[in-house]
């Protein structure tokens, strides 16, 4: 929740020269994202979204994100589309940052989604995935199964701390999804981190994908598995299973989803639990008191992974069959 | 450089169904303002500028405050205008908060203003003085000449850590402002914090003043003070004595200074470093550590202080006489 790097006027006039943009109007930094300084820029002729990319995200990484949006945009797909300067580059510099600009999508992100919004997002993760095909870039999964044990051995002494039981949990299903993990379902680029503050809605309408800053080569169920989480549960940790209906049937009716995509729903559901619970708990420790960087609590995440675990077959997150 | 409030789609909503604004297309929260939480709004009619009122501010002030805007714009100030509700309000509740929508405002403030802004300020900021007569409501200036003792009574034990002369050179310089202080200046609706964070330039143009949550009633050339101190002093905290004779000057022309004001620019100018000082110092020894909040260095007014200690007459800011 904070800009890192503040501009000059001179800089971004600068940085605006090189694009055939029109002249400075105005610019903010937008209180949202945290690992990238985000500003809204207002010239003569548009509005776009000007991001500088702060040392969390690796600068090799940026032609595949930037290239996709592009990709995706060109195939139909509602999302920030990379303004090209004059010498035709996406990626610039500015304040010594590698540094885009985006065209600016109108929408808002939806802070309590409903179920009709669910069926939006399911509809549309499946069009983006059909029109990910493809796409020449190609960029490894930073956060797959493979990863899950290191960030897990950096903060495993301190889950105690959050909950007693969470050390042998987290083993346990570790220990499982590294022998059951599914390794020949459809692959393609997925988003990997759809969260609703991800996904813009102009009234029930969705509006388009933004922060492609996760995107990767990977399983293309394991996305719809991280909507699961992201989307269907209630505030008080319950599954609701009329989102989770409208969420999967949604995807369906665009993407049939194959028997073995369908069988694997509980295991992708319950790895995206824990790599989010994993990313969150190693925040919730390491982070320094009183940094600018907002805490999420891990055991959101912890009661997702406990629910999954139960879970037999996609029907029971709602998936007719 | 943070927003301390984030609001719901339906809340929002709810909100702007109250104004004849269009629909809601898209908000962000803007990471610039540390009393108040900004977004700006976009509708399918304009765009808005929404701050909801944290506790910093007396929302008995409010009415102060938008009203004053109100009445400048009608004037041919430019600055941000108060929207009206649909049933003749300025001010709402939104999230528990008071809250007001105001017009967008293009243009950028600048990290680096040169000589040629600091006598656009000079002039605006006479121009705003004049525009402010026959404002009908009144506030006093709640960090005044009074305030400053008790102020610096809270943080006066700490100031050591900050330089070892500090509390000597505030004692003296506080107690002579008690004896010397000009009372019977000329009277009138000033900024109070016209920073150049507060005024924004499109090109070398000013566009327009903005944040008036200091304004009140209060001796006209304080203002100008206030402006010497925060425009033309560079970043080595050397004074730049162009700077001040292209601000002095310019206000001079719109607004004469009388021979009063002139003379007593130096001891508004030491009083308003010390009042820069003060909060600077009670927010650097009181906040703390982590908190959202950026402090900033005591030190810089420390150095204005006693810049202004040496000067004899209103000539050596450089202005004409």
């Amino acid at each position: 929740m904070a800009v890192y790097t503040d501009i000059s006027e001179a800089e971004l006039g600068a940085f605006l020269a090189q694009y055939d943009v029109g002249d400075l109007q105005s610019y903010r930094g937008i209180a949202e994202g945290v690992e990238n300084s985000n500003f809204m820029v207002h010239t003569t002729t548009d509005q776009y979204i000007l991001t500088l990319y702060e040392k969390r995200v690796n600068a090799d990484d940026l032609p595949f994100f930037l290239g996709l949006m592009e990709h995706l945009a060109e195939r139909g797909i509602s999302c920030p589309v990379p303004v090209h300067r004059r010498d035709g580059a996406a990626l610039g510099t500015l304040a010594g940052r590698p540094a885009a600009m985006v065209t600016f999508l109108e929408g808002i992100w939806l802070r309590r989604p409903q179920v009709t919004h669910c069926a939006e997002v399911g509809r549309a993760l499946a069009e983006m995935h059909l029109a990910g095909e493809g796409f020449a870039l190609t960029r490894r999964n930073g956060l797959a199964l493979a990863d899950w044990r290191p960030l897990w051995e950096k903060s495993r002494s301190h889950a105690a701390d959050v909950e007693a039981a969470l050390e042998e949990e987290t083993e346990s299903l570790l220990g499982r999804l590294e022998v059951e993990w599914p390794r020949d379902l459809p692959q393609g680029v997925i988003h990997a981190d759809l969260f609703p503050d991800n996904v813009f809605f102009l009234g029930d309408r969705l509006s388009g994908f933004i922060d492609f800053y996760f995107a990767c080569n990977d399983t293309l169920a394991y996305d719809i598995a991280v909507c699961l989480n992201a989307w269907c549960f209630e505030r008080d940790r319950a599954f609701n299973v009329t989102k989770g209906r409208a969420l999967l049937n949604a995807y369906n009716a665009v993407r049939p989803l194959s028997d073995a995509e369908t069988a694997a729903l509980p295991i992708l559901s319950a790895g995206a639990a824990l790599r989010f619970m994993l990313t969150r708990l190693y925040d919730w420790v390491m982070t320094p008191e009183g940094s600018l960087v907002v805490k999420k609590d891990p055991m959101e995440y912890v009661a997702k992974m406990r629910f999954h675990r139960e879970i037999r077959a996609a029907t029971e997150y709602g998936l007719d069959r």
